[in-house]
C-alpha cells in the first residue's frame, strides 16, 4: 500500500500542481475526512477536486472527530484527538487491498499547521505502507500573490506564527516581518500599531475573497469590522495576514 | 500590456500549478534573463518549461547583469543592480505591442528571496502595465515534502532566514525551528550542535537530488563534506535546510 498526502492549494483548484493532478488520477482510494458545520464548504471543495481529477477512485469517507473539551491540557487534548483520527484511518485502510494507492487531500501544504503528517506517522506504527508527500500552494503564498508583495524584505528573515503566539508573546525582537495564521481573535489589535503595516486576506482563492492593507492604525479597525461582517454572513472565516514594521 | 510573474516551483516542471500552465500558454512574450556560468543549468530548466508550456511565445532574452563589486555598501550595490536589471527589462518591453501579455518565470515563488517583484515595481514607474503574480512551490516546501516533515511543531512558530543572518545573529531566542536559505558558508557549523536536528536537501526536485538529516553534531560534518563534493563535481550547489531544537 502507498499513501500520498497531496497538498491541494488553499482554495482554487487551479492551484493544484502537475504532480498532484497525476497522483490523484493514479489513486485507487481517497481517504476523506468529512467535517461538519462551518467546514462543510471546505469539504465541498475537496469533493469537486476528487470528481474532476480522480473520478475513478473510491472514496473512503470518515467523520472527523472533535477535540474532547473535557481534556484540559492542550497538548494532551490534541494527542487524544490525533489518536482518535488514527483509529478512523486504520478502520478505513482495512478496506484497502494490498498494493493499492491511497490519496489524502491536504489543504494548502501538508507541512504547514496541519496534522495529517502526524496521523500518518501514527498509522505507520500499526500498518505497513510507503508514504509520499506532495507540496501544495500555502495560504501565505496566496496572500503574497494577491497583494503582489514579498514575504521577506531584502535578505531579511520572517517569522510564521499563530494568533495565539502573537497575543501571548508579543512581537519578537529583531524580526521585521510576521506572517500570522490561525487567528480567531483579532490578535493584530493587541499590538502597538505605530509604524506597522498590515496585509490581510480572507477566503483567498475562493468565492468572496477579501483583501485589505494599510497602516495598522487605520486598516486594523477596518479589518476587524470586515471579519465580523464576513463571519456573520458566511458562518465561518479563514484568514491570514502579514505584519511588517 | 499585462505582465505575469509566474512561480515555476523549485526544480521539477511537474511542480507547476494549473494556473501557471494556463498563464504560460496564454503568454505572447516571455521575459527571460540569461544567466552565465554556474547558473546555466537553471536557465536550461526555464527553456524546457517554455518549450513545453509556451511553445508559441516569443522569447525576450536579456543578459542578467552582475552586481558591481566596486560598490562597497551592500544595499547600494543591490539597488544599483536592480536599476540595471530594470533598464534591461524596459529595453525588452519596448518590443512588446500594446495589449500583449508578457510572462516572467520566477524560480520557486516570487515572494521568497527573489528580486523580480522589486524590478516590476521599478518598471511600473516608467511603463503602464497590469501586474499579476502566481505563486509557485518554494524550495522549503520541496525540502519538507522530501523529508516528510512539517515546518512547524504543533502550533509553534518558525523562522525563515538566511545563512548570513544565522551566522551574524545566532539562534534567535524563543524559536525552535529555523529554515535556512542562501547559505554559501556552512553556517550550520557556527552553532552549538547540542540538541539540534538538521534536515538538509540540495538540488531538490532535480537530477542528483541530495538529502541528509540527523543530529547536527553527526550530520553537520557529513553535510559539509557532501556540499564540498557536490559543488566540486557539478560546479554549483543550491541547498536549504531546517534546524530544530
Ligand atoms: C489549519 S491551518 C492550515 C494551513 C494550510 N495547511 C496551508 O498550507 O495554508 C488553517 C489556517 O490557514 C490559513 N488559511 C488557509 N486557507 C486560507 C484561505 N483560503 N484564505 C485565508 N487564509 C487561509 C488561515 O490562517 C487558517 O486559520
Ligand atoms: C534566491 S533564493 C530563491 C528562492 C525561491 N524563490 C524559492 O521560492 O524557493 C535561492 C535559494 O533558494 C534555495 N533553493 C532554491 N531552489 C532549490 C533547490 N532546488 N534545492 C535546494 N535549495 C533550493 C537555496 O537556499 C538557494 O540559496
Amino acid at each position: 500500500m502507498q499513501i500520498s498526502l497531496i497538498g491541494i492549494g488553499s482554495g482554487d483548484p487551479q492551484q493544484l500542481t502537475g504532480e498532484a493532478v497525476a497522483a490523484l488520477s493514479a489513486a485507487d482510494y481517497i481517504l476523506m475526512p468529512v467535517k461538519s458545520g462551518e467546514r462543510r464548504e471546505l469539504s465541498h471543495l475537496r469533493e469537486i477536486i476528487c470528481a474532476r481529477f480522480a473520478p475513478g477512485a473510491r472514496i473512503l469517507a470518515f467523520d472527523m472527530p472533535e477535540r474532547d473539551p473535557l481534556i484540559a491540557d492542550y497538548r494532551a487534548r490534541v494527542e487524544a484527538w490525533h489518536d482518535e483520527i488514527n483509529r478512523r484511518w486504520l478502520a478505513a485502510l482495512d478496506q484497502v487491498p494490498e498494493g493499492a494507492g491511497v490519496a489524502c487531500l491536504v489543504w494548502g501544504d501538508p507541512a504547514l499547521y496541519d496534522s495529517t503528517l502526524r496521523i500518518a506517522g501514527r498509522a505507520r506504527q500499526s500498518r505497513a505502507f510507503s508514504l509520499r508527500v506532495l507540496p501544495g500552494i500555502m495560504s501565505l503564498q496566496s496572500l503574497t500573490a494577491a497583494h503582489r508583495i514579498t514575504l521577506n524584505e531584502l535578505t531579511e528573515p520572517f517569522l510564521v506564527t499563530t494568533g495565539r503566539h502573537l497575543r501571548e508573546q508579543g512581537w519578537p525582537a529583531g524580526i521585521s516581518t510576521l506572517v500570522v495564521m490561525l487567528d480567531g481573535e483579532n490578535s493584530f489589535m493587541s499590538l502597538p500599531a505605530e509604524g506597522v503595516t498590515i496585509w490581510w486576506g480572507a477566503y483567498l482563492g475562493m468565492e468572496g475573497e477579501l483583501l485589505d492593507h494599510g497602516a495598522l492604525a487605520l486598516a486594523g479597525p477596518r479589518i476587524l469590522q470586515s471579519r465580523a461582517q464576513a463571519r456573520a454572513a458566511r458562518g465561518w472565516i479563514m484568514d491570514i495576514y502579514i505584519l511588517r514594521r
